[in-house]
């Protein structure tokens, strides 16, 4: 898979060895709903809402920011001797930086890598013009296909993962597709890495609520892809939150610490709410961010340098009558397009957006605001992108059926990524000349020879007339997306898993939960 | 008003002389939801899919239509004498067009231009950084507030006027913002005209469906603007659709050419569902587009050279499997982009867009097709947006409903084209040290003194807790936008009209009706 950075030419670190064992044996297609792209390589240029002058004013404030103001490091002393040791100035648990310093420090992280895959074509590149869509992160309730709103189970967990492994426009089997409440919360890292491993083969996250999960991720890596081959090449990305405002605490240091020594990649993101966690505006929101992920993503080059990091942001605004968050609208808009420049000139592979929603059904309002976030965040050139199927209810919910309405989505911003072909087919002149004024174009040859691809197909947009709607049962698109669901689950094939690393993942994950009294807090 | 020209410099003609009477003498303010800009000013930059060479490319290829196959101008021979005279090669129907020609005509077309209101206040400016939305046009069908979907009728016609009237950010009244079916085919142009003069203050749209029809149009708006006002300004904005591919009916020639002829604006539309009407590619759409733009907004200069014109694109892509019309997808947004590009290198106004989608309902399959449509509307840098609100059913269907849910998203769009506030203020440095790390934004003077205005607030969405929303009684966003809008209705005021004016109108309606015998059909 090395040829996936070099073909980009952008990689600014080589690859280590060949791929993994597991990767070898895994099977060369698993996707049951559809061909599928690795990941989306765009085709088409960033949408830029700063010029020159504003990306210089933000870039001053959060030097500024760094300097005076500092970003605390909270309970880790060793994150502390480490900012000491490199140059800053520590006071108490604030971290106050010199200028450049965190700059600096950054240059030795990859602005382009790949994350492996145990089946190697589901291999992604992460960074420069590739796009890759992970499912809904953290949800702990579900909406199911009964239409209920209940606790998620390990059941559930299993069936995201089923379901992103199915949809071709799913890159990633992404991390806590929803939290699994029914596994006590100190064992069920472990359930959900396995999920990922066994009922997918592409691409996923590892745990990130204590140093020891982490550590459990990446040894259940290990025994997938092989000891070296993991201390030499990335398997996971991870998501470390900052606690925003300028605050890092103990348990995402003691994430990121395990990840970026095993060289796997963290994707520092501020977790920001604006009005409550960042200033009420997009420019101020903005430069809060910008010093927040140089402090958290250099300090991974203080623990391994060259280890793969994003410049993350997770932007949201509240709403100032309730307190509630919103999600959809124009000014975190403003804010990911931004963070998306500032990252591109840091040199970092950059994480917003998804098909974020308050909404607590997957109506119109569930798809405005999720159309709002995805066309951003297309738009914006995302590198990784988090909750981009299935993602309700600010989060709180990851729901079945709006998983299959934004899998839809993302097939159409696939398309829409690849721009305008200007080859000669493309122009089509022979078309024009063929048909002529007055004339139409269903039966001419070029249409023939290229209706197959020239359209993205919806499986789940009704364009009939109302008539023949009526006669259908007068469906809503979540009824249709309940029933294409359910067909998903129940033709749904485990990608092949080799039966002794099967074998090996469960004997370790027995002995581990053996080691552990039940904790369900 | 001619300060809304005169402020962007960007206006290649002068105006003529002050308002007419009934502007100064019209009330001040009208719209009853909210705040209105008369207007968006496009703070953002557009969005651009196409790069200097692909632009070339397409340029040459229409010429090459142009030139060798030809536009058909149908049974008009006023329209093929003029071409003859102009240097064209007419054969039978069809003029073919020395290279150059068009564009030579389209130098007297105004880049920006005023569209007059009756409430000065309501004035909108056409072309440059303006963006003006306007109501769904010319849906024969309804789906009303109890859910049913029946034939239009006058009574749905005005109720849509005053929607728009009330609608904060929907600038325009539109024109045939449903069929008023009840009122025959030959008279309902008379009642549809003077509905938007009695019912709203915004500028309007004029009938296109035969010549005199669009001479009524121009003197009922002389009666409310006066003779010479009417002959020297543009109060009325006209769609005129190209019958694609290639050719202009004696219809929409025959209505062009009485608008062009009174100084009032023609919005030269290809209609285009792609695979159908055009190739199935997104480059020879273009091509096809640019040429048949070209041909027709060039025809009004032949009319009066400095009639204002707008390049209009209507674009939609059908299903290969069913021939039905589909919306919201990949391909006619690069279209649309496309053809903004192609309209700011001729200096001509731009319309695309609106608020598309094939559902049947105002479901997650409406607003996502919607949505796309919209956010590619307003990034590609659109003036002119019909469409912008209640379309349904590949606008077979005006509902209520989404009416309502879409003007909250245009609302949306508003604030997302002022872009990035770079302000002292903006930059929010004072709260950023006032709050320091860990603390929280809520209560902080800066967050005081902004929340009123620094986020958009959305009347429709619902952002609280999921245990609200059920105590609320689990509503859906359909459910609070049919409240809305019946209290919308409830509330309507009618702006002031002076009742002489309003008594010429009725007078002059009553005369045009004896005079001719129903129809309808």
């Amino acid at each position: 898979m090395d040829d996936i950075t070099a073909q980009t030419g952008e990689g600014r670190r080589s690859r280590g060895e060949g791929r993994g064992a597991a990767a070898r044996r895994a099977s060369r297609s698993g996707g049951g709903a559809g061909p599928a792209m690795p990941y989306i390589t765009r085709k088409i240029a960033p949408y830029e809402v700063l010029d020159e002058e504003g990306l210089q004013i933000i870039e001053r404030n959060a030097d500024t920011i760094l300097e005076e103001i500092g970003i605390e490091f909270r309970d880790d002393a060793e994150a502390l001797e480490l900012w000491r040791q490199a140059g800053a100035d520590v006071k108490g648990q604030r971290v106050h930086f010199p200028k450049g310093l965190c700059r600096e420090l950054l240059k030795t992280a990859p602005s382009v890598f790949t994350q492996y895959a145990r089946n190697p074509e589901r291999s992604v590149q992460i960074g420069g013009k590739a796009t890759v869509f992970a499912p809904n992160y953290g949800s702990p309730f579900v909406r199911d296909l009964d239409g209920n709103r209940r606790y998620a189970t390990l059941e559930d967990f299993r069936n995201f993962v089923k379901l992103s492994y199915m949809a071709p426009s799913v890159h990633h089997s992404g991390g806590t597709v929803c939290e699994p409440v029914d596994i006590p919360v100190n064992k069920r890292h472990l359930d959900m890495v396995y999920s990922h491993i066994k009922y997918s083969d592409k691409p996923f996250m590892g745990s990130v609520t204590a140093p020891e999960r982490a550590e459990d991720s990446v040894a259940m890596c290990k025994i997938l892809f092989g000891d070296d081959f993991v201390e030499n090449n990335t398997v996971l990305v991870n998501l470390i939150n900052a606690n925003s405002p300028m605050v890092y605490d103990e348990t995402m240091l003691g994430a990121a610490k395990v990840y970026a020594r095993h060289n796997q990649a963290c994707v520092i993101s501020p977790f920001i709410l604006s009005g409550a966690m960042s200033p009420v505006t997009v420019a101020g929101t903005l430069t809060q961010i910008l010093a927040e992920v140089l402090a958290g993503a250099s300090f991974t080059q203080l623990i391994r340098p060259g280890a793969p990091v994003l410049f993350g942001t997770f932007a949201a605004s509240i709403s100032m009558q309730s307190g509630a968050p919103t999600f959809g609208t124009p000014e975190p808009a403003l804010v990911s397009y931004g963070a998306a420049q500032l990252a591109r000139r840091l040199g970092l592979p950059f994480r917003t957006g998804g098909s974020l929603c308050a909404s607590k059904v997957p109506d119109a309002q569930a798809a405005h605001e999720s159309a709002n976030t995805l066309n951003m965040t297309l738009l914006a050139g995302t590198n990784f992108v988090l909750h981009a199927a299935g993602w309700l209810e600010g989060g709180l919910a990851a729901c079945y059926e709006k998983f299959m309405i934004d899998q839809d989505q993302l097939g159409m911003m696939q398309k829409l990524a690849q721009g305008v072909d200007l080859s000669e087919s493309g122009q089509a002149m022979d078309a024009i000349r063929e048909v002529g004024p007055g004339a139409h174009y269903l039966g001419c040859a070029h249409t023939q020879a290229n209706f197959q691809t020239a359209f993205y197909r919806s499986a789940l947009a009704d364009n009939n007339s109302f008539e023949q709607w009526e006669v259908e049962g007068r469906k809503r698109i979540e009824d249709r997306a309940n029933a294409l669901c359910r067909s998903w689950l129940d033709s749904y094939e485990a990608p092949p898993l080799d039966p002794a690393i099967d074998e090996a993942l469960l004997a370790y994950i027995a002995k581990r939960k053996d080691s552990m009294p039940d904790a369900f807090t």
